[in-house]
Order: structure tokens, then sequence, then C-alpha cells
């Protein structure tokens, strides 16, 4: 089910991030770059907060752009949005016929998220979602003292942390997620704010 | 008036630009970059379509943000935001004390301009803040055959220009203004759309 991936420095990638919860309909921005260094467009969409209709709003927002057949790659920050909506990247794959390269900060403390599901409707189908992204592996960033994990499908985990070095400028975070974290903060906040 | 001006290639510029006109609160955007590479951060807020408040919800929204004392140079598109909102770059520069570079495609037309504007309350005060932006100057930018037109306060027209050329990559725009603009519309409407 592996693409084969030629990786250009100019690779067509959508990340996308999701907004602070401040309301139950939740922004979502997807940042549109060639490589890591040139933004060509910016979608948005939402989602409930604590919702299950992230993976369809996610799917919908990527068909309909006019980017849709150019990228080559979406990026995700973690696999749950809006709070505890569950992104099922396989369907997502699926669907959209697009690799997904899922990255986190840190390695998820899953005994602490299936408590946290527990109390939510649909906890088992929404912990199920969360375990299609699959083995999570450790990779190196450009930062040496920050590894980055990531969950992938459709694309080699060798291919997606060449990817993850080549979209990072100055920080262990691949530049199209970096920037849609940015933009949906500052659209919801007033000011864009870092993570946590 | 005018500040002795250092140009560094990561210049701190804060670029602004308006969203469209699909609501009485019209969503407003800046985007903080170092030169034209890097994009810092994002900020928002609104002003009134046809309204008032441009100036005075610009002015808040630069002097709240962290990025304040950073910023070098506020990059505007035109001296009308939100419809017909007028923006009083003096004194922007005199609250903010950053200087101002206005940056247009066209040379406008104020017979147009004077004629709409005839149609709205405060025409007259609106017409007098717009031509307090002073003198517009045609400056060659990256892209020969489509020079911009500019309006400057709180620095001269050789730096102003400089920096246009200097952050433009591609396109004959700024790229904190090409951004704000991408961001503004990609919120507001889904999926950012180019200037007509």
């Amino acid at each position: 089910m592996t693409q084969c991936f030629h990786i250009k420095d100019e690779i067509r990638i959508l990340g996308i991030d999701d907004s602070a919860l401040i309301s139950d309909n939740v922004l979502i921005v997807g940042a549109f770059f060639r490589g890591k260094g040139w933004i060509d467009g910016v979608l948005s969409s939402y989602m409930k907060r604590d919702g299950m209709d992230g993976t369809e709003s996610i799917i919908k927002m990527v068909r309909e752009s006019k980017y849709f057949q150019q990228t080559r790659l979406i990026m995700l920050d973690g696999v749950t949005y809006a709070g505890f909506n569950p992104i099922d990247i396989e369907q997502i794959y699926y669907d959209c016929k697009i690799p997904v390269l899922v990255l986190m900060r840190k390695y998820p403390d899953m005994t602490r998220i299936e408590k946290a599901l527990s109390y939510l409707p649909h906890g088992g189908e929404r912990l199920d979602i969360i375990k299609k992204a699959g083995e999570i592996f450790r990779v190196k960033s450009n930062d040496a003292l920050n590894p980055v994990y990531i969950q992938c499908k459709g694309i080699s985990v060798e291919d997606a942390a060449r990817i993850v070095r080549l979209t990072s400028t100055k920080s262990n975070i691949p530049e199209p997620l970096r920037v849609a974290h940015l933009i949906a903060t500052g659209i919801i906040l007033g000011e864009s704010r870092g993570k946590a």
C-alpha cells in the first residue's frame, strides 16, 4: 500500500492543525506548503468539540480544495483534534489517495488517553480509530535534542522521516504544521501561541 | 520624522490585510514576518464594514501584541480596509512609533474613490484620512513587468522600495502582505484566493 515516493525539495504538503477549544465548533486550519519555504494557500473548516466528525471534516476540506490534485502528503498533529474527535488516517488515505504523516512531540500516554475516552460517548469507537494509526516511530528531527514521534499511512517511515527533516527549520516541527498552528491560534485567540 | 533605517535581511515586518466582506464585522489578519522567509506569528482583529474604527482597530492589535517591541515596519494593503473604513497611517505611526508602508498594485483612481465616499456617512472625513497617506510613488518590484505603488510614513521612499524588493519572492507582493491575504481569505471563505 505504500506509494513509491520521489521527494522533491518543493514537495506539496498540507499541514492541518486545530485551534483552541473556546467554542463547540472548533476551527481547523490547513496550510498548503511547497517544501518548507513557500506557503501557497490556506484552508479552513470546522469540527465539533469532542465530536465524531473529524475524519469527514478533514476529508471534505482536502477533497474540495483546489490544491487536492497537487497534494503529495497530509501532515497531522496527532490523531485527536478538537478535544477527543478521533481522526481515522486509514480513511483519509483511502478517500483522498494521499499519504498521511502524523507527528507528535511526545510519545502518547495511552493509559491516560484510554481513561479520558472512557468518560465520553463512543469511547470504544474512538479508541479503535486512534489505534488504527498504527505503530509509533521515534525519528530524529533537525533539533538533535528533540526527536519527534510519527505514524504513517501510504508512505514508509524512512521517507516520512526524511520529509520531517526536509521541512523543518530552526525547530523540530515541520513548517506546514508550525504555520497551521500559528494561524489557528492567531485567528481564534487574537494572537498566535506556541505549543504547550 | 523619517527614522534612520538599517535594513537587515531578517527585518521584522507586520503585514496586515482584511478578508472578504461577508459580514458587518470584517476579519483583519496580521502576519508577523522575519524578512521574507519566516513567519513568526499571526494576529487577528475585527473592524466594521464601511466603519470608522479601522485605524483604532489596527493600533490596538499592534500595541497589544507580543511582537510590538520588535516590529520595525507595518505594511498595509492600501488605506481603506473592510470596504471604505479609512486607515490613518499618520495616527498609526504616531501611536505605535513604527514606520508604515502602504502598498498598492495599481495607482488609485481618486475620482472613483471620491464618488464612492460621497454616498457614505463621514464622506469628507474619510477622504481627508485617505489623503493624509500622502504622495504615491511608483517603485520597481522584483517582477519587472509589474511595478507597485507605495506611500510611506516614518521611512524614506528609497528604504521602503528596498524593503519591497527584499521581502518579495516570485511575485511583486511582499511576503507579509501576500500571506496575510491568504490567511484572511482562507479563514473566511474556506479556501484562500488571489487578489482580483
